[in-house]
């Protein structure tokens, strides 16, 4: 059932709802228990739905219908769960949206194989689009998901790494996670029979946006508020995670503050947390680097919108991804 | 570059060698190298490619091009060490095929990240087929890959199951092993042009050898020579791996049978592994179980020949494939 016309498109919340159900429906039944439940597990303990909802918006985007994304959008969510199952195993990750991980509720055995089910499944789905868009939309995702890989492996990379540079930083959350956003988007344009042009306009303001939203994240970790951010401030730190903050402090510190800031990556002794969190905000203070930091997202942002621009269709279908986009920029600010 | 004409078929040899020498020319050499070395390492240290080989066999069977079938044989020995790489850490190994595993020798997050690059290498090779075999063989290595996984799952269910049944124990190797053959026989036939029932035909010949060839390892692992299996006899005794053997020596057995048998299986002190061998294998042999091993891979054997014979092409096509089934069938006996 769709009520998409040209005029008519669906809300974040219509999208969300409508998805959410088509979730629900697609719910793996079969056996074995032990291989499917930990995958109804990750794709029931929720999150945003995001990509889903960028995929399927960008189908409405080009007058398409949302029935015809809804297979790819799930293909795209099953693989994002996919990678949070295993990234989470590589991270020792206790807990996943406030909820036991996979490999903490199941063990190790049961994350590993159920996150491989989990990305077949997203191939399972991906793979019911129209047989004449399936080409390209299965290279698009192979890209991606090989992408995805790279960004992972440089971000574990980047852990043992003394001297990271903001362009290989920059590349890493591109692979990591701009590139999936950009593919949602891209996808759900070429189920809508979008041109090359357009769907390479929304795949660059979907990067852009994804560069936006990771460098906005990498802010908000060290300079939010808990009750905005809906997480403990400073964990970035206090994991001594190489963030746009650090790597840019890093890169730009003189011989003392340069000192200070090892002295402190060295310090993980949990009774002192709150001692470093400030220690290594002051440097952060004095070297400026969340004003660069903000500079760098607003550039991105920027840069999105004039490639959303630059897509030949009436503004008022622009108008639901605008909007999703702007809430997530800054709902947590 | 190809030979391949409806008369001169190649031979096993030749398609090893082409094969080979394609995997190397498609050997990954783009960064990061922690990802794609794992990946290489695994793909490099051989085994007997017997599923590309039976996918290049399959096309050749039906007059087409092995080049049509080189990418999308590829992907299956990439999906099949994908398999083995995560198996291997699920089941914490050390050696495969007589090399430290990947998780042994590059550790667990290389092992679980450079396992879903293969897989994801895998589709990015089956996805290179023609745009109108697209559709068919995804849906094919996506319903085969998921069946793979359920496999395996069931296989580490066993472990800890007291019972199992034969025809539970039989789904099982079906799904591990008999599946990936059969769908690298399908899919050859597929970019070959065969028709469905052709290709249905040759689908079940290869799920019957598959099933026939478990079978056989399974007696070989307690009843061959170390000579010509090439490995320790008794492993699966040692290890109380469900095979065909204790499944039906565990349903068939007496009282008193059922009780040495269950003395045996508690038994996991190496210093005695010869006398737990020799217990066991004593009973195998009161009850018979190799015979009915050996009557239940006649039966799978000569159900594939049946389905080979229905398949109307030359009979000088089908020489390469009976050729090779029967050196693997026979080599080790």
């Amino acid at each position: 059932m769709s009520i998409s016309t040209s005029t008519n498109k669906h809300s974040l919340f219509e999208l969300q709802t409508q998805f959410c159900a088509f979730l629900s429906e697609n719910r793996i039944s079969q056996a074995p228990q032990n291989l499917y439940a930990p995958v109804n597990y990750i794709m029931s303990i929720g999150g945003k739905r995001i990509r889903p909802i960028l995929c399927l918006m960008a189908c409405e985007l080009f007058d398409g219908q949302v029935d015809d994304a809804m297979f790819p959008a799930l293909g795209i969510e099953y693989f994002h769960n996919f990678t949070l199952v295993h990234d989470d195993v590589m991270d020792e990750a206790p807990l996943r949206r406030g909820k036991p991980t996979i490999h903490n509720k199941y063990g190790l055995t049961a994350a590993i194989l159920s996150g491989d089910a989990t990305m077949i499944k997203a191939y399972e789905c991906i793979a019911k689009v129209k047989a004449a868009y399936l080409p390209s939309i299965i290279q698009i995702f192979n890209q991606t998901a090989l992408e995805i890989c790279e960004g992972q492996q440089y971000d574990m990379d980047f852990e043992t790494q003394e001297m990271v540079t903001i362009p290989a930083y920059l590349r890493m959350i591109e692979l990591k996670t701009a590139v999936l956003l950009a593919a949602s988007l891209q996808i759900g344009a070429i189920i809508a029979g979008a041109t090359p042009e357009q769907t390479a306009h929304l795949y660059a303001f979907g990067r852009n946006i994804g560069l936006a939203f990771q460098l906005m994240d990498d802010v908000l970790d060290t300079y939010g508020t808990t009750a905005k951010v809906g997480k403990r401030i400073g964990g970035d730190i206090l994991q001594n995670k190489k963030t746009y903050l650090l790597v840019q402090a890093l890169s730009t510190a003189n011989a003392q503050h340069k000192a200070t800031l090892n002295y402190w990556l060295q310090q993980n002794d949990k009774t002192i947390a709150e001692q470093k969190i400030a220690a290594v905000k002051e440097i952060y203070n004095a070297l400026g680097v969340r004003k660069n930091a903000e500079a760098a997202m607003q550039a991105y942002y920027q840069q999105a919108f004039a490639h959303l621009q630059a897509i030949n269709v009436p503004e008022s279908n622009k108008k639901a991804l605008v909007d999703v986009v702007q809430q997530l920029m800054y709902r947590q600010q």
